[in-house]
């Protein structure tokens, strides 16, 4: 399991008029989640996109639990559960407030593609060299 | 079964570097298609927010299957497959491009909740009693 | 001088806390606005891109005077006042909500530039000629 | 003159697709500037608008040097060049890149108003004492 925390201010833009962040603004913070995640590993997102692969979203399910609210400090808690076997990898990610309450939970796939041609494609050697002492055999 | 259609735009605002839809602003589609769903029941969400009534998000799933693209018209469905019985309403979306090929799917699940206290309340009689017709018994 | 009008309802996501339409949304309306006046020309913006022609924003200029408010459906007046003589281009924007009130102005200039090493350069013909009618010297 | 420097990470749903962070974001850097340049004066935003007042922007002028692209550590300069006399303040910005080019210059006007009634009033008391010494007479 390889799990890694990235904090992230609410500011003014994601709320909406019921006093509480937009739901469609998790999305971003699931995305901000990973791609720390993937840079506490020592490269970056942009570094596989340079490399001519791209890591499109497939799915995401979202649950709502308690809404987060403008200038709360929250804490995105992104999990590799699996390590990634072929095209396709899923990241788990639990939002937490600044009172360790749980708000939110979310799954996200992505696949690994070739950007020219658009083919599905294993994880790149460099992340999975990366990921794979966090999950010992 | 209670289906309505909506049509989208795509301005610049929502591609990314990718050359597409970012994945984070369909939840916003879903929102569009199941406003004007209701609208197109003879009153409004706003009408059910003046009533003290909200209706937060509880669960979103969505799948990606084609990716929408800048100045795509695209086509939001949206549909009720069941008449809520309690607190709890589930849209069904399915977004189209305009040569008809089904880009996403979404579900999206939400609670008819007292903004006063949040509770949850059931579904409000106007909207129940409009929506009657199209569940025959 | 070429005017045009575009409507555009606001959903939830646009809104803020306060309760209003958060301010940096504007840009998007103008985005709006600017792109459905070139459609009223008789071609797109994206046909523009795909001549290897970006347009990008070098200057926006934004007055607040009322907010717009969830389910308005505003108006965005697209205005170009002068016919651009080099790689310059400004759109002035009003706009509207229901009762006519004016609720924002804004002046966008962008440059007309070759995508492929990022020159500016002169208005496409396309562009100039569908224009001309509407400056009579 | 009073200064602060606060540094965003540019995500993916910040870009579009000329592959650089679509213009209309600005306005939210602008806000996570002054912000944060409040809370280093020792209390928040969110703290005014528990006093029962509230800053609106008036208007905004931006302008566009370079462009900020995906995964850039950006730096928000965020000045007051005065001290606010009456129900005005501005905000100056400057945006930097990680090559200390700046980016992007932006100023902000906000008022200060009751939120009950929506009326002009002063800085609050807390706020000017914190920035008097920024600005000797």
């Amino acid at each position: 399991m390889y799990t890694t925390e990235t904090q992230i201010r609410i500011h003014y833009a994601l709320t909406d008029q019921m006093g509480v962040v937009y739901h469609g603004h998790y999305a971003q913070f699931y995305e901000i989640g990973r791609t720390e995640s993937i840079r506490q590993l020592g490269f970056t997102y942009k570094d596989i996109e340079a490399m001519g692969i791209i890591m499109p979203v497939i799915d995401i399910h979202s649950k709502f639990l308690r809404p987060a609210k403008y200038d709360d400090l929250i804490t995105v808690k992104t999990t590799l559960r699996e390590l990634p076997q072929h095209h396709r990898i899923i990241f788990h990610s639990e939002i937490y407030n600044e009172k360790d309450e749980l708000l939110n939970v979310g799954d996200v796939t992505l696949y690994f593609m070739i950007a020219n041609g658009m083919k599905r494609c294993d994880m790149p050697d460099v992340f999975r060299e990366k990921l794979q002492g966090y999950f010992p055999v």
